[in-house]
């Protein structure tokens, strides 16, 4: 079997065997295949597209190139979670406590924020938390704590990490099947038999319109009935940031008092939080019907359990928990800047890669995968979609160390803000849910 | 600027501006842009095309990656010749020493075959010419003997060598555009202000279709004229084998014998010559009419000053000139078996890939580049298109040191001959002549 006949079969339109999407991403895996020849058969792919059999059988390639998290012998119903990332996109640090704390185990591999989305592992090592841990260590936290928040192993799908830098570089990412290929490879071989999937739509998501995002998600619920998962999508919304927060800190802590019952939190972000958490314990298995499942959810924030759950994840992981409810200890933000309304009404739309972008600036995220991070940074929006701002009035609050660039986002946050007189009806928040019901 | 930018935009079928075309190849062939990208970049050419002027742009910045031949301060008209390859092929070794005999000089760099086809190079060895020359050389050559035939120094259009390989690997060759950029960014560094074009078209010939070679021949024509040369293409046929001979040291004698004025020549070869030859003369300025220059060709053969030409170019490269009229001159093929027919009638058709896939693997030539070559090995033809056979008589001779490949390749040679009780008419030589009349 050789490379340039398959890239050329790809090219021509036509359907690969299993064995000859083994033997491309296996060579490639081992370094026997060159980029080169990658890079055109992605292209290729792009062209001419991929059947359902040939991104199952990409994505079953991409899995055996390295190890699976092997959860045998640990007790309990386990869920794993993804989410196409987004601005303010802070569910993750919600729904893991809340079902760890009901009894699903949750071994969650995340990833970092890039561009103008957050990521997770940044928003952990903003409270000093470890996320760097070999298998065993994940076994083990598992068992002892329910749950584990912490980045990809190394020897987990080495194939989607090369394919990944060589799809950046190459311009070849946007293809459905490609992303769901990628995206499943790490949850199937992270190990778990059920996969939440949080697919957002709009423009701070890299799917710009809900027929693309339900296309993704059907792609991805393919892959995981091929690899005997079960596996839900819901499609939630990212015109408008999630929450008020957006950063790494200043997320945590809108989590923090969200899972303390503040009846502050942001109506959308609660709304969002309850009804993943719902869903996933249906998805494992611990509720039979939706409605007990974010009942479940509610009563593990009202307990305080989910809050004491997160408290010991962190703790577990070496971070601060000062941090968790402390918003004055040190170091905090040096330039704490208000901007406030040019006129006044109601906000009509509230741009959330503008905002995204304006955290990135700010130093709470990457513009290069070679940035580094201030754990401070950030953006907290004081009003979002629907509220009424006064002429003067502080529409969000700027953290940074950076006075240059807090002087230069100034005007990318105040315009990210649509205000007229009357307020419009808000996307809601969640679109809809895909193979959730069984 | 930015690579993964300049893919993106052709990935979505638009046009580039000639700054981006240049930074592509020239940060490639400086080595700064990777051969992953680039190879992405051709797939997405390959699926969205190039524009004319992509093509022009692409064929200079080739053009600029090296250096050019200085042909200032040599008298004399100058014409370059390429041909698309074949089965047979032997017309350059005809076609320069007949022009260069008449005051036409010929700086002539050419290829290897690989495959199917042969190449001049390889022809020029088996007789112990010397191919590789510096700039300096060829110049001087030139000026001294009239025509010089070589390989491509190694510092002309050096972007041309390191796209050719990779898409050899990748599957990108099929791409008209970047077929004419390849060809034509060489003959554009050779220097010389008038080019003549060989399309071959059929089973034997990379263009399968008169459609496509026609096209091909376009794009050439277009470049050239957009970088002020005169050029003129003639379409020849290459269903059939170009002549009798088939291999290197063979063709080698049977273009002597043509030179020679031998009423046994093949008539299909001697006609394809005379055009070329006499195409070449009013391309060059020589002639101000292609029968003129047809006259010119056959006096310049019948006077014997064009094999006198050749005889002074292979002694000049430092080759044994008894090879040119010696067919017994030592070493020669060890094994020598005719071929028989198995019925009687005429021959209707003879597959010129399988001929020449039959001579490559006698020694003839290489199925990788790597492979090394018997220059005593191939088929002569004994009956081609168009003659009567009866059974058992011989239709081809295998030359070879190889007896096992002999043996293989019997039923090969066999099955490329068609024999049919009544003739067909056979393909034209030439298809269409363009660009030849001012």
């Amino acid at each position: 079997m050789r490379v340039v006949d398959i890239i050329h079969k790809k090219r021509q339109g036509r359907t690969h065997t299993d064995e000859e999407i083994q033997f491309l991403v296996g060579s490639y895996a081992q370094g026997a295949t060159p980029d080169y020849q990658m890079s055109a058969w992605l292209m290729a792919v792009l062209w001419r597209g991929l059947s359902e059999g040939e991104t199952f059988a990409l994505t079953a390639a991409m899995v055996a190139s390295g190890d699976t998290l092997d959860l045998s012998g640990l007790p309990g119903l386990f869920l794993d979670k993804h989410s196409t990332g987004g601005v303010g996109d802070k569910t993750t640090l919600a729904v893991v406590p809340i079902l760890a704390s009901a009894g699903v185990q949750m071994p969650k591999m995340s990833g970092r924020g890039l561009g103008h989305t957050g990521g997770t592992l940044d928003k952990l090592e903003s409270v000093g938390a470890r996320i760097g841990m070999e298998p065993e260590e994940i076994r083990e936290q598992v068992r002892v704590v329910g749950a584990c928040l912490c980045a990809q192993t190394d020897r987990l799908v080495p194939a989607d990490r090369k394919m990944y830098a060589l799809r950046d570089a190459t311009d070849t990412v946007e293809s459905l099947p490609l992303i769901a290929a990628s995206i499943m490879s790490k949850k199937i071989a992270g190990g778990c038999p059920s996969i939440l999937l949080d697919v957002k739509v709009g423009g701070g998501a890299f799917m710009k319109s809900l027929e693309d995002a339900r296309a993704l998600a059907q792609w991805m619920i393919g892959i995981g009935a091929a690899a005997g998962r079960k596996v839900a999508a819901v499609l939630s919304d990212m015109n408008v940031p999630l929450g008020y927060a957006v950063g790494n800190r200043v997320e945590v802590r809108e989590v923090v008092r969200l899972l303390q019952d503040d009846p502050q939190t942001e109506t959308r972000l609660r709304s969002l939080v309850l009804s993943l958490a719902g869903a996933g314990f249906l998805l494992a298995g611990r509720v039979s019907a939706l409605a007990d499942g974010e009942a479940l959810a509610s009563a593990q924030i009202a307990s305080g359990a989910a809050f004491e759950k997160l408290r010991e994840i962190i703790a577990y992981q070496g971070g601060d928990t000062d941090y968790l409810t402390d918003d004055d200890k040190p170091p905090v933000a040096r330039i704490q800047w208000d901007v406030t309304a040019s006129s006044g009404g109601f906000v009509r739309r509230l741009d959330a890669e503008a905002i995204g972008l304006a955290a990135m600036r700010l130093g709470a995220g990457r513009a290069t995968k070679e940035d580094p991070i201030v754990p401070t940074a950030g953006v907290i929006l004081r009003r979002t979609v629907g509220q009424p701002v006064t002429p003067g009035g502080v529409i969000a609050t700027l953290y940074t160390d950076d006075e240059a660039a807090a002087r230069a986002v100034v005007p990318l946050v105040s315009e990210a803000f649509e205000i007229g007189p009357t307020a419009l009806d808000a996307h809601p928040v969640i679109y809809e849910t895909i193979g959730l019901h069984p």
